[in-house]
C-alpha cells in the first residue's frame, strides 16, 4: 500500500504532524545534567542526544539501523543550459553509487550508514517547468511514495540526499514560490555555473515563477509544478519519517528546498529534522534561517548526494555514544560544583 | 632520552620547523580533482585530505594509528577562587578517564582513537603565578618532555586535550602575554564562572600579567611563568609532533593558548595543526583568528579533555575515506563538465 493515496491524503498527513515523546526528551535532558562534565558543556552534542531521544521515544537513543537514501531524478529544465554537467551524469552517478565509487559510498561507510540508492524514472525527465508543470498528479504522487518507501520499520535515523542534474534550478524555484523573493534571492552556482550561464539560470527560474505563481497554493501543487522526482521523493520521505517517528538528517540546499513548500504552510514539519550542514550554495544559509534550522556543520561542501548528511551522522553517533556511555557524577565519585 | 634537554634545545627546535612534503600534497590535490564530484565540492574535507597528505608524506594519507592524549595538571592559582569546581576534580576526572566513564572515552571510541591519559604531578600544583613563576625551569622542561613522549613512532594523527581545574585562567594569561591585550580580552567562564567570580578571575590574570610581563620574552619563559604542567605538555607535544611529521588536532581554548607563546615568535608552528572546533569560551574565536586557524566545527562545546578534537577526528576519518576510496571520472565512466 502506498503511503499517500492521493494529493488529499498527503495534505491530510500534514495537518496531523506527530509530536516527539516528551517523557523520553525530559529523561534524556535530566541524564545529560548528571554526566561527568559541566552541564551543557557538550553543547550541540547534548541537544542532538535529547532530540534523538524525543523522536525515537527512548531515554537512551541508539544508532543501530541508520540509512542514507539518495534519490535521483532528471529534469526537463536541464535542456535550458542551467547546469555545468550534462543530464547523462545523473544515471552515470547512480551507477557509480551502485559500484561504490562515489563520495557517499565512502562517507556512508565512515558513518556506519546503510546506503539506499533510489533512481526514479531517469529515462523520463520531468517536463520543462518554464512551459508547464514539471509533473502530472500521478507522477508527483509516485515520487512522494518512492520517498516514503525508504522509511522501513526499525529505522533509528534517516539521512537524505539527492542527485539530479539541473535540480538546484528547481530548488531555487521551490524556495521562491514557497518563501517569497525572486530568482536572485535563491539562485547559485550549483555544480559550478558562473557568469552568463548563471544569468540564464536566474532567468529560467523567474520565468517559471511567473508561470506557476497563481496556482502554487498548496505544498503538493508547488512540488508538482516546480519540483523534480528526487525532490518530491525527499518531501515524501520526510513526511513518512514523521509519521513513523524517525528522526531525519537533511543534507544541503536541495533537501531543504524539498520541504520548503511544506514548511510554508506547516512550519512544524522541521521539528523531526536536523540540518546536517550549511553548504556553499548561497541560498542555503537563507533557507536554513527561514526554516528555523541551525546546521551542525559548515564545511563549504556543495556536492549533494547526501554527503553532508553522512558526515553529520558521525556527529550524531558521537553524541549518542557520549549520552549512553558516560558515567554520572555519583557513579564516578567526582565532586560537582 | 628526553626530546628537549634544556630551554635552549627547545628554542632551537622552534627555529628549524619542518615543512610538509610538497610532492605528497600536490599528488593528493591532483587526485582530488579527478574524483567523481565537481572539483572542490567536498569543501574542507578536500583541504583536510591534502593537509594530511603533506604532513604524513603520503599521497593517500591514512588513519590507522591515531591517538588522543589528555594531559592533566593542577594549578596553584586555583586557590584564588577562579574555578567553579574544586581542584580535587582534576584527579577524580583522571580516574574517570581510566575507568572509561568520561566524555572523551566515548568520543575517542566513536572516532577510533586510542586514548592516552597523562596526569603530571597532580599532588604538586604549580605555584600561584600571581606571586611568582608557575614552574621552575626543571618542572617546565619535565612537562615539555611529558608532552613530547606521547608522540610515539608511527602515529598518523595526534589529537590533544587537557584537564586541569583553573587552567582557563592560565590560558587567558598566556594569550594576553603572547598576543597582547588584557584579561578582559581573553577571560571567560571556563567550566561555569559567572558574575563576581568572573571579575575575580580577570583580576587574577591582570595581576599575573603585571608581575611577569617584563620577563616574558621567549616561548619557554612565558610557558614557565604563566602556564601549567598540562598546558606546557601540549606545547611539547605539538613541537615533537612537528619534528616527527605527525599532524595534530588541537581541541579548544586551552590547547590553542598552549601554543600561543610559540606562535607569537614562530607563527608557522600552526602549519601542522588543525583546529578541531571553536568552543563557547569567548576568547577562543579571537585566539583562532590570531593563530590563523579556521576551526572544523562550531558546536558550542566547552568541555576540554580533547572532546572537540575527538569529534573532529571523525571528520578527518571521513575526509581520508573519501580521498582513498572514491573513483575517478575516468574509472567510473562519468562525463566531466
Amino acid at each position: 500500500m502506498s503511503a499517500f493515496a492521493s494529493p488529499a491524503a498527503f495534505a491530510a498527513a500534514l495537518i496531523r504532524l506527530r509530536a516527539p515523546d516528551a517523557a523520553a526528551r525530559a529523561a534524556a535532558a535530566a541524564r545529560q545534567d548528571t554526566l561527568t562534565k559541566p552541564p551543557g558543556s557538550l553543547g550541540r552534542l547534548e541537544e542532538v542526544a535529547i532530540f534523538m531521544a524525543g523522536w525515537q521515544g527512548r531515554d537512551t537513543p541508539r544508532l543501530e539501523q541508520a540509512r542514507v537514501a539518495v534519490f535521483a531524478g532528471n529534469h526537463g529544465v536541464a535542456a535550458r543550459g542551467v547546469s555545468a554537467f550534462p543530464s547523462a551524469v545523473t544515471a552515470q552517478m547512480v551507477t557509480n553509487y551502485r559500484r561504490g565509487g562515489a563520495a557517499i559510498n565512502a562517507l556512508a561507510e565512515a558513518a556506519g550508514l546503510e546506503l539506499a540508492v533510489v533512481p526514479i524514472d531517469l529515462d523520463r525527465p520531468t517536463h520543462d517547468f518554464t512551459t508547464g508543470p514539471a509533473m502530472d498528479e500521478a507522477d508527483c504522487l509516485a515520487a512522494l511514495n518512492a520517498g516514503a518507501a525508504v522509511v522501513v520499520p526499525g529505522l533509528d535515523l534517516l539521512a537524505l540526499g539527492e542527485m539530479g542534474i539541473g535540480n538546484s534550478t528547481a530548488a531555487a524555484a521551490l524556495c521562491a514560490a514557497s518563501l517569497g523573493g525572486t530568482a536572485a534571492d535563491w539562485v547559485g552556482p550549483g555544480t559550478g555555473v558562473r557568469g552568463a550561464a548563471l544569468s540564464t539560470k536566474a532567468g529560467v527560474i523567474d520565468t517559471a515563477l511567473a508561470l506557476h505563481w497563481p496556482a502554487a497554493t498548496a505544498p503538493f501543487e508547488i512540488l508538482r509544478r516546480l519540483g523534480g522526482r528526487e525532490i518530491v521523493a525527499i518531501a515524501g520521505a520526510v513526511v513518512a519519517a514523521r509519521q513513523a517517528g524517525v528522526p531525519v538528517l537533511l543534507d544541503g540546499f536541495i533537501c531543504g528546498a524539498a520541504i520548503a513548500p511544506i514548511a510554508a504552510f506547516h512550519p512544524a514539519i522541521v521539528d523531526h529534522c536536523l540540518a546536517a550542514h550549511c553548504s556553499a550554495e548561497p541560498g542555503h544559509a537563507r533557507l536554513l534561517d527561514r526554516l528555523g534550522l541551525q546546521p551542525l556543520l559548515s564545511l563549504d561542501m556543495r556536492l549533494g548526494e547526501g554527503s553532508g548528511a553522512a558526515v553529520a551522522a558521525g556527529l550524531v553517533r558521537a553524541s549518542l555514544t557520549a549520552h549512553a556511555r558516560m558515567s554520572t557524577f555519583t557513579d564516578a565519585g567526582v565532586s560537582s560544583r
